[in-house]
Parts: C-alpha cells; structure tokens; sequence
C-alpha cells in the first residue's frame, strides 16, 4: 500500500484537522463526533443543510462546506457510514431555528443512521426533513444498498438545495426541491483500477491491464459487467445511454453534464469523455446548459470515471448560479 | 496503457475541445495552432499575461485562463514545449495595447520558444516582458533545464499577477510584481509512483513497492535521490526542511502553503500532508495567511505531491484574494 498517511486509523482524523487548517475562514471541525460547519454556522432563520457519508469520496462532503452550500458535513471512517452521534450532534450545532434537511446518498447504513439521528433530534423539539438520492442507474442493489445507490446527482443536489436555502427557502420547500432534483437526476461510473482502504491494506478488486468495471459503485462494489477496456468516446457512450433512457432525457431539455473523476484519473481524460458526452448529449437534442468537470466525489485512488446528467428547471439554474463559498466549490462569493 | 482516451495523437486536441465546450463563458480555444485565451480577450488597455507549456499538467495553464489570472495559455504536446507560432499567435491575440508579459516555467525549450515568440512579436511592435519562475530547490539542473526547474510557482505567479494586471499595473510594475514572486517562492516534490505519456504508452520510470523518488520533476525527470517510502509527516518534513532553508524563510515571515497533487494522489491525503506542513512552518515561526490544497500542476496520472511556499507582502494577498474566474480556480468573481 502505497500512500501519503501515517497510519492507517488516523487517516481520516489528520485529513479533517489539515482540511480545517487550510480553510479557516470558511469551516470549522468538530471533533469527538466528528463533524464540519460553516464558520459562521448556525445561521439564524436559514434552513441547515446536513449530508455526511463515508470518508474517501474527497471533496465530498467536507469540501461542500460553506455558504451556498451544506452547513455541516458528517464524515464516516473511510467508506463506513457516519455514526447516528455524529449526525444528531451536527444537526443541532446548525439548526438556525427554521429547521435542518438532511440530504443522504443511498446506501443502508447510511440512511439507517440519518434515521436514527433524525428521530433524536425529533425528540429534542429540532424540525428535521430528509431527501435520499439514489441518481446511479447501475445496479438495482448492492453490496451496500436496497434500491440505487447515491452518487454524483448528491453534490448538485447539495450545491442546489444550498442556493436555495441561500436564498430562504423554507424547509417545506427546500425539500420539495431537492426532491426534484433526486427526481431529475442520473448517473453512471466505471474504474479502470481498483483503490485500496488504509486498514484493509490491499486493493479491493483486480482488474486486468485490458479490463474495465462498468457500473461500478464508488466503494469499488461490482458493477454491471466486466469489459475489455474501450476508446473514451465508446465509454462515453457505454455510460449515456442508460443514464438517457433511464428518465428519460428528451430532445428540448436543458441539462447539467457533469463529468466526474474517480480521484486517479487525469483532468485531460475527464475533458476528453467530457467532450464525447457532451457531443452525445447534442445529437439527442439536449441543451447542456451547464456544465462540471473533475474530482468531486471519488473513490481515493482509483482511476476511472462517472457521468452525471441532471435535467434543469429555471430555478434550479439560478440556484446552481448563486454564490457558494466552500473549499472545494466556489464562485461569486 | 490504461487511459480514458481515444488515440495518442488525439489526446492534447480532444482535451482541449472538451475544455472549450465545458466553459464556453470563460475561455475561447483557438486551433492552428493551439491556444485558449478568455473569452473577453483583447481587452482593451490591460497588461496581457500568456503562459504555456507542455500538456499532462492540468488544469496548468489552460485552467488559469480567465478574468483575474491568465489571458492566454498555449498548451504543447504532453510533455513537450508549445511551439513559437503557438506564443505568438496567442501573445497578439490577447494584446490589448498595453504590452503582454510571458510567465514561463524554466524548462529550455519553453524558455527559448517563448524567447523567440517575443522576439518575432516585439519585430511587430508589440511591447513584451517575461519572466522565467524557476522555484524548484531540488536540483540544479535536470534532463529538461539549466538551472532550476519551474514549478508550483507558477501558479502563485500567474494568479497574483494576474489579479495585479487586472487593476490596473502597466507592464513594468507587473514584471517586477512577478520577478518578486519568484524571488520569494520555493517547491520540493516527491513521487510514488510513474506515470506514462499516451504517444510512449509506458510508463517513464519504475519504482519498487516500498519506494518514492524525492526531489522529482514534474515530468517524472530524476530527483534528488530514491528513497523508501515514509509516513507523511516525515515526508513533509523531508521536502519542508530544504524549502525553509534555501530562501531562507524567516520566523515572523507570512507566506502561503501550497501543497499540489501531482495527479493520482487522493486528497485526503493531500490534506494530511498539509496538515503537517502546516505545523513545521508554525514550528519555523511563519504565519500561514493564505493555503492552497489539490491538484493545480500535475504529472498526468503520478501519484505524489510537492509543496510550495511563498513569502508574502500585502500587495501579494492583495492580489491572491482579488476575485478570478477561470475553469479550476474561482472565487470572487
């Protein structure tokens, strides 16, 4: 195992202390639970956004921090679920008073404990709403989920819901709209290598120097089909065409391409299978009307890639637009 | 070769349209030869600032292009110096009457194309300047320099003079404003790992299970020696402690920590890395005012890092915190 750590049960909490030494200004780390809040959290009459999951997706969620985006972040040991403490101790720091949605990419252990804490912070007289993402049309179960797992429609959703919340909308509201988007949004991944997990030590699968994992999840889980691995423009189109008939997309609709890394692939690679999906999205008839590209939500090292495509309404163009102001995802702020 | 990518040859142009179409508000790619400028360019009255180099390094240049850093980049083949028709194009595309200065890393074939880029653009009356950043205190000369390499530098250079430029300094200022940069910054890398060139489709060295090459180039050229692999606060320490001694830098002294990704290390690592960088340039008295954590000048696929520290003056943060609008670093704007 070759990495840049100390050992391997302290990855996760030397991470969050060197994330909370680089952005002073825009975070702050809770430990013991641990958790991440925006500096100037908790924002009075805002509805607070809470997401949290296993560590090794980087940027994601901690780097989601911030105004215009999530006001806490619940980091699991590396892709392990956050603990129910850590989530009910998160949602109460944030709560301004108008409320905490929590926004949980599907997987069970996951849901199970965004559960429990809501339940508790229910009792405690918090008002708590939860929207579970479940954008990978991949597999139907998993090793880790009943149903479709979550992947990269979370950050869009995180970054949407966060304009809004911005901007005052009520948790009612909020969580209509982030419905929306759930209702709206798919994704598709593949690895070309596998990753390994500090504690386990080894990577967690093989794959042949020809072979490629379609339909992978971002904890390395089978996926689909094991393939022989494809020019970038054939894998761009393996990964549109279910997300395309999955909704379905259709000719007229205003998209977000979002081209995702899987944390060991080169951003040449990434703007190379952008420029293919974006090709395809055109001869279907879509408007990709906004766009991202890079690592936003990995798999530690492994070398590969997911497609997301989220169809667009006019709001939620202008909460993608507004200001956010976190260490990983920033603009007009 | 396991990439996602469609032909050698076609990897450098197909990155590139990818890029132009994912950012069609923020830079203009212009082909034969190749070069992306903003997409407000000429503009009318400011100093021009146009870098380059050899693609594999991403988002360096072509990322930093836009309102508050670079007006132009011209992108080589992988590994290889763009070409004098490729800077001079750009140098009078991006012209706006106020002269232009050229930011060039210190490898020879970019520093002499850009030599005599400017040459042939001063024959046609332009006003040129440049300076050559040559930041790396690994090793005095490499296969691809006389003197030092230049390194994560660059970046610091071209955003605050870029953020300078845009308020306004004539090309004199701007030159010495960049010249002072340079003087006051240093980068040390190391490597875990090769990484291969698409048109060679192997990779450029090898390293054992248990080793780092320390002191790397950015094109994977030899560093100072091989050694074994270290936790990572020893490798913090290892590449810190040549960096603090050679400006040298001072207790009292304000500097920004920049710690880079070279492409396929994870960014919780990245972050555990700068966690202990962070706490040996405390330990050295300095103050760290300003962080920069992930991936900005890569080797493609290499896993490793470098760190950069820069010594700051109030006109340097200034102009670091001025709001920038490229495709990989925005705030502000």
């Amino acid at each position: 195992m070759k990495k840049l750590i100390n050992a391997p049960d302290k990855v996760v909490d030397e991470a969050l202390a060197g994330m909370a030494a680089a952005h002073p200004g825009l975070i702050t780390l809770h430990t013991e639970p641990n958790f991440i809040v925006r500096a100037d959290a908790p924002v009075r009459g805002k509805v607070a956004l809470v997401s949290g999951g296993g560590s090794g997706h980087e940027p994601m969620h901690g780097g989601f921090v911030g105004r215009g985006m999530l006001d806490a972040a619940c980091p699991g040991a590396v892709f392990t679920s956050p603990t129910p403490d850590q989530v009910l101790a998160a949602t109460k720091a944030v709560d301004g008073g108008a409320g905490v949605l929590h926004i949980v990419k599907n997987y069970t252990g996951d849901v199970l404990n965004f559960e429990m804490a809501a339940d508790l912070a229910k009792e405690e007289g918090l008002d708590v709403g939860a929207v579970v993402i479940d954008d990978d049309v991949a597999v139907q179960d998993s090793l880790y989920t009943a149903g479709r797992r979550g992947v990269g429609g979370t950050v869009l959703a995180e970054k949407i819901c966060g304009g809004a919340a911005e901007a005052g909308a009520d948790l009612a509201s909020l969580a209509a709209l982030c419905a929306e988007v759930k209702a709206s949004v798919r994704s598709m991944g593949l690895a070309l290598t596998a990753c390994t997990v500090p504690h386990i030590g080894k990577p967690n699968f093989a794959l042949g120097e020809d072979e490629m994992e379609f339909g992978i999840g971002i904890h390395g889980e089978p996926g689909r089909k094991r393939v022989t691995l494809e020019p970038a423009d054939r894998v761009a189109e393996m990964l549109m065409a279910p997300i395309l008939a999955d909704l379905p997309f259709k000719p007229g609709d205003r998209v977000l391409l979002f081209v995702n890394g899987m944390g060991g692939t080169p951003l040449i690679e990434l703007y190379i299978v952008f420029r293919a999906a974006h090709e395809i999205a055109r001869r279907h008839g879509l408007t990709v009307a906004r766009s991202l590209v890079g690592n936003y939500i990995t798999s530690l090292e492994m070398a590969g890639t997911s497609i997301t495509l989220l169809r667009l309404t006019d709001a939620m163009i202008a909460h993608w637009d507004a200001p956010v102001l976190t260490p990983s995802l920033r603009w007009g702020a």
